[in-house]
């Protein structure tokens, strides 16, 4: 049996359940006020820090060696993104990386564009031997971290479904969370495996908005003990806060401005009515 | 006879088979959905990659040396803007530019506020002479790029009819398309001349907009095999969705919102309707 | 008596001498049309330079070294932001930063997030040493530059009140003027105090709002002889188009785009009526 085909026929049924917990698991984040370093590209460094203080949480885009490293041990998260890796960068990721696991911060790679890119496909291999506590990416980057080959850049020419093998590989084997997203996100930890199925097209439509979610992720793990029910959240409220921000938009420049609204609007009771999330069980095909 | 009142004197009567034409652009560049790798400055990035997606288009931001090369031949166009560069970017530059040129990869030059800091102004000159497919800036900068004096910035100090000579002389030289942008924009490649007249000074009072121009023309360059028509394209469809997207602003923050929107609704109809554009004879005065 | 006691139970009574007179500064701003070069952090830049155009300026974002000399002697006025201090910058800034002194040109310091950052913190004392025109940042930067223990990022984790010996400490023995942003504003030059009670809550939702008050703080002191009232000018405006932003917002991402459409559209008439400025008498107590 093909996974791609397993994953493409699920329908999403809403569990309740989750969907409640999520909705405990924001309002932790909310009352955390946590601080993200965000290690990201100069691309999305300004909507990351917008999505981030709408979310309620604290951004700080520390990323010089001599700063990274003191900063990730006083940050509640660090998010290391590889979008537009600066010769600094290339140097002060993996001495930021080391410096949250020796103070036991949460930190999140995006391997942005790796596969056909040698230098990044390079640093995120490193930074995938140094344990991230998630790794997030489109079905592309998933599978170009797995070993496989990638796809043209930030876009996704595979599919989720597609990814799932390599979203279990790299969970298992590097012991993280792993959140491959597309129509329907696939979030696993290589024994237990969740589908979201918010989100809204005109996301990919706006620049950073995935960028964004490994910081928004960032937040989420540093304030709830179970790390894939964390990064489940993460995916459900900014997915929900997409669907009511596509409700109004004429376009892609008002959809990124309500999506800030929204963000900071949200509430328990739209988080539980809206979240479609489920557990799956997504058998290995190795 | 001046050149600067020949142009300022001639009223824009839109001729209805370029508009026809250049609807047919705006059309295979939507069909053609092409990738941009933008090698451009950090502060119009974001804006510069929101345009692109809003018009079909897909941006990447690859500008480290041993990316920018193997990027520039997946890319559809390479975008060279000259407005931060940041060290590794004098290396990275020239050597995208070579990796287009061997790759038959279009790709345009944007020499942002060369003439009074001289970096960029020899950077400029360096990757003029490697041949881009075109060439766009305000009328001080194209005036630096053939030899006279530079602005005080990304400021136009210069009219478009002032820059007509300057933009004759680049574009025979270097065998190249000049866009000189302006209240009417004049866009040649030595031989033919055309210019438009679409447009909206809100446009001015975004960061960004012109520079991602520059992107924008580069999606152009990469759909429709002649350069000219292609550029001319790109300026009256821009200019277009200014123009719709200031209807509706009640200043630069509304403004800047709205043109991703209209960018992202236009029609072949709209096109056809509102492009002011018109072959001029332009003799050289030299 | 604690000064930060006698700070908070201050109430703001407008004096309508100082209102009258900032809107005179605000106009002259209009007239100046002044040309900011900005070295600032990456994150904030778009927004800076919008703002910048929304309020009548000219952004000009130069900071690598070979450059960033030869247009602080072109610009109006120069702002030095510690945000995301990249190697070039680390360079450049101090070179700016006295070419601006060599030609008489002002220029503002923000030491964005010192204090906890060792790069940055002991690059904004060599700075500080050179007599910036004005120092702006929240209270735990202003107390990290004189000395005291900083906070946890761009977060002011202290209050304008307790700031206020540090704030008098460096204006006096910096020779300069030092602003300090909260929900009362602070603005002396050691000798003279005014606070400034206008802006709104959601100035700090939006990333780079207070990093661009620096560049819109350099475009007043280039237009206006008395240094403090160009301060203090600079603060109730900004203030001002904060709040008006404020009353039709939905959240940060629409109070953004209302910010600088309300840049854009403010009268002298407003800026009189809605001006919440005062003198001060403010002790040292040391």
């Amino acid at each position: 049996m093909s996974t791609s085909l397993f994953l493409e026929q699920q329908s999403i049924s809403t569990d309740a359940k989750l969907a409640a917990e999520v909705s405990k698991v924001w309002q932790a984040v909310g009352e955390n006020n946590p601080l993200i370093q965000c290690m990201t590209n100069t691309v999305v460094q300004p909507i990351t820090a917008n999505i981030l203080l709408a979310a309620g949480c604290a951004p700080a885009m520390v990323d010089v060696a001599g700063e990274a490293e003191i900063f990730a041990k006083i940050a509640n998260a660090v998010l290391i993104n590889l979008g537009t890796i600066a010769p600094h960068q290339i140097e002060s990721m993996p001495i930021a990386a080391k410096a949250a696991n020796q103070a036991g911060v949460v930190w999140v790679l995006d391997p942005v564009a790796i596969g056909a890119l040698p230098i990044r496909t390079e640093l995120a291999h490193k930074l995938l031997q140094m344990s991230p506590t998630a790794v997030r990416g489109n079905a592309s980057e998933i599978m170009a971290l797995a070993g496989g080959v990638g796809g043209r850049g930030v876009d996704a020419t595979a599919s989720v479904a597609q990814a799932n093998q390599a979203a279990l590989t790299v969970a298992t084997e590097s012991k993280t969370v792993v959140a491959v997203s597309g129509e329907i996100d696939l979030i696993t930890d290589g024994n237990r495996s969740i589908v979201c199925a918010n989100g809204h097209q005109l996301m990919t439509k706006v620049t950073g908005v995935g960028c964004a979610l490994g910081a928004f992720l960032g937040a989420y793990l540093a304030s709830w003990p179970d790390k894939l029910i964390a990064a489940a959240a993460a995916h459900a409220v900014y997915g929900i806060a997409g669907e009511k921000a596509a409700e109004h938009a004429a376009g892609p420049g008002s959809f990124s401005v309500n999506f800030l609204d929204e963000l900071a609007k949200l509430t328990a009771d739209e988080i539980i009515a809206e979240a479609k999330l489920s557990w799956v069980e997504v058998e290995s095909t190795r």
